[in-house]
């Protein structure tokens, strides 16, 4: 046993060795994904599974405490529907999986597997929508999409991945740019608050926006490595889709209008924003609002009397407060321990015979190893304040990441040295122009993130161009 | 109002005159689905999917308590992966939508849509599986599956449908055969606790078992029609995909071994039974346990002192004990009745000036219309009182349909006048062979339904061929 301990450990790349490598071991080691026959795709395995669950039942609650309702529309969608709107269909085009047979027969007409709804949904509210006493519809979808992708990687790239992608429709473009507004700040506050990773807010260049929006929010995530991950995006699209889609209701005024749209999305993505957000070289570390299981109960010496029955009756008293696991297998502690570090379970509670007589269990934090030891009877407030103080934590170190790899520049020779310096967020200023934007990629390396809604100002002018500055860009290199 | 009031009960067929148009007039009518521009897919509108959420999780957590974990598995299926093993893809491939195409590339190997997940998650057990204590493997998944059916009906028969399916693999035989017998009552007492409908469990003919099982198991209800709706199936698999697929364990004898395997599912075919299970002409009633909501508020004369106020007070009080909907609309209360009651709301309270005074409400029973009078003070017991009498007189009624529709006959003059007489179940003796399946079916427009687990002794012979009978089988018109 103490060498599947030992395979167990090595099996892990150390971050600092090849992060990539380090991440896809995670996955794999840590039961979250498994590769599966089918080029491209993944099977999300139990564990993986459970955090997904835990994040959708978290949102889904959100989503649904302001009004939106939940509803499931076809997973297929005809070329004819789906070509009605230019920009959509050409942005998606590429990566679309073609159904083009049904049983024995080919079909008349060909179907996409669908790369996001909005089609299928607008095609919806032309049916249902009537009046403007019919508005807002504020609707959402859990599922998963298809898209072609050519190289893939577990929960950050995938021919199939798991998302909710809402989708909404008002009367006025007020009500759906706040609504746009509203859902960013959604997905900004549940990943500070549940998964303990601060985001930056802001616009997409028209560059990044996606295909048929008008505008395109985003929600951008710093990783340990330096990189950005793009964590949720919320899209306004004007009457663009109404019109293409003859989506009409009789007004206060009695004619006939267009409604004004919007559609969010976020996505399994979010797993592997938490394993490389938090992870370190013993595995995952979990933020306890979406950890399947909060606490590990592990008796020590468990052969020796008492000592099994207890660790049940704690566990059993950990239950009312955390979701917990008892590990009673009969592998070895020092196993077990490295186990349950590698699947990142935010608490450990070790159990033995001298803890037994005195009355206490040791408490051990995931993140920090400190170890506690705890009178048994006060148990029931440690957990707690151990499980919040190792999110308050958790975030911190993220932030402080994020703040320590954020610079701001202002010309080009200060872009290039910090981008080569180290892998992380430059912020400039931009005059608005593509050829800028194409410039700090061909240049440095660098894709504009968003224009954040916190704008600085850091020169007067675009530091490619020399022209006038019209934003503040965040810029970085992307998952 | 008075005319939307009538335009939108007249709107829905009497059953007595055509249940079939009554089933899909309820449908649309109740907002649970809409046609979609796909042929053959529906859109789940969100009072539809509000009642396959409730389904959903009062089933998982079922699922849950007995060790099950939810996994997510490929949409798509190789044909190679899916053609190993041969039985089941000849059950399916008539049926089975192929992708063949990923962009603007042609695919070396078109995939299948999903239409069940046997070979995914028989391909994901060999590798994952290694030794005897990796076992069981207790999995599910809930998704959305495609069968390119020819004529489609809401709920009943569409070209996607969502469901679960479940699938476990087991170190003996024995476990895996109570696992497919553990997991078809799970089904049973589901149907008939929640949603009030009671089920003939069996097993299936031969003709009728699942494409690949060794055994398969189903719960059959009645429809208020008399026609059988098969609302839950378990297979038993032995060891026949293990082999195809090659997933093998090393066992407690350190001997490679294979395992035994089971899967089980069932769909959102179940709203189809709740509406014809307990359906009338005036629209849905719905099981208390999986109704979007319970209780509608009704404010009687709202612009009256004080009543909106107080209807305000009291959905916030009942809020606290079931799920409740306000309807503070601008409609008239007569529309209001007749909407809520064609969405099946088991409770409706009426508060109006009267009532303010006295103190009091009135508490109007959906199946039964009946009005009580009650106390505000008393409305906290009043309520949990109602729907459970409400949910026992569902079960109650199905169950009087279910007996005063089933019969038993001896021969086949007796088979064919009964099926003559009335739509139902008629059980009779079966000697075992499939010719004598066929006859009934020619003979008297009947396919069995099952043999059921409760076998009676109807007569010694098979009322088609008159050698000795083996089971006794229930026969029935099936959806």
């Amino acid at each position: 046993m103490a060498q599947d301990k030992k395979k167990l450990v090595e099996a892990i790349t150390a971050q600092e060795d090849d992060f990539a490598q380090w991440y896809t071991d995670i996955c794999t080691k840590a039961e979250l994904v498994e590769y599966s026959s089918v080029k491209g795709f993944v099977v999300v395995r139990p564990y993986g599974y459970a955090i997904w669950e835990n994040i959708q039942r978290l949102m889904d609650a959100r989503f649904k405490a302001t009004g939106h309702e939940n509803v499931a529309m076809p997973l297929l969608i005809p070329e004819s529907l789906l070509k009605k709107e230019g920009e959509l269909v050409n942005g998606f085009a590429p990566e679309v999986a073609w159904v083009t047979a049904g049983g024995a027969e080919p079909l008349e007409e060909r179907l996409a597997v669908r790369p996001t709804s909005e089609t299928l949904f607008s095609d919806h509210f032309a049916h249902v929508l009537h009046s403007y006493r019919d508005l807002p519809l504020l609707y959402n979808q859990w599922c998963s999409v298809v898209r072609w992708e050519k190289s893939t990687r577990p929960f950050l790239r995938t021919r199939e991945f798991w998302w909710q992608e809402g989708h909404t429709i008002h009367e006025t473009a007020a009500e759906a740019e706040a609504e746009t507004q509203q859902q960013l700040n959604c997905y900004a506050d549940f990943c500070e608050r549940e998964l303990c990773i601060p985001v930056i807010r802001g616009r997409k260049t028209d560059k990044e926006k996606f295909a048929g929006a008008e505008a395109t929010y985003s929600i951008e995530a710093m990783m340990k490595d330096g990189k950005a991950l793009q964590s949720g995006t919320s899209h306004y699209f004007g009457d663009k889709f109404s019109r293409a889609y003859d989506v009409t209701f009789t007004g206060r005024d009695n004619t006939l209008q267009y409604p004004y749209q919007t559609s969010w999305g976020s996505s399994t993505r979010l797993i592997g924003a938490i394993i490389m957000a938090h992870g370190d070289d013993d595995g995952l570390i979990l933020p306890p609002a979406i950890a399947p299981y909060q606490v590990v109960v592990v008796p020590i010496a468990a052969h020796k009397p008492g000592v099994a029955e207890k660790a049940k009756a704690l566990a059993a008293e950990i239950a009312k407060i955390a979701r917990v696991k008892l590990d009673d297998s009969d592998k070895a502690p020092g196993w077990k321990f490295s186990q349950w570090e590698m699947k990142g379970v935010p608490l450990r509670v070790e159990v033995g015979p001298r803890d037994l007589e005195q009355g206490q269990c040791v408490l051990v934090r995931r993140d920090t190893r400190e170890k506690q030891i705890v009178q048994l009877e006060a148990l029931a407030d440690a957990i707690p304040a151990a499980l919040e103080a190792l999110a308050r934590d958790l975030y911190d170190r993220a932030r402080a990441n994020l703040e320590a790899r954020t610079t701001a520049a202002a010309t080009m020779d200060e872009v290039k040295a910090q981008a080569a310096r180290q892998t992380g967020f430059i912020k400039t200023m931009w005059c608005g122009e593509l050829a800028c934007e194409e410039a700090m990629k061909e240049q440095a390396g660098l894709t504009s993130r968003n224009m954040p809604f916190a704008q600085e100002h850091i020169s007067d002018v675009c530091p490619v161009c020399g022209k006038p500055a019209r934003h503040m860009v965040v810029w970085g290199v992307a998952y």
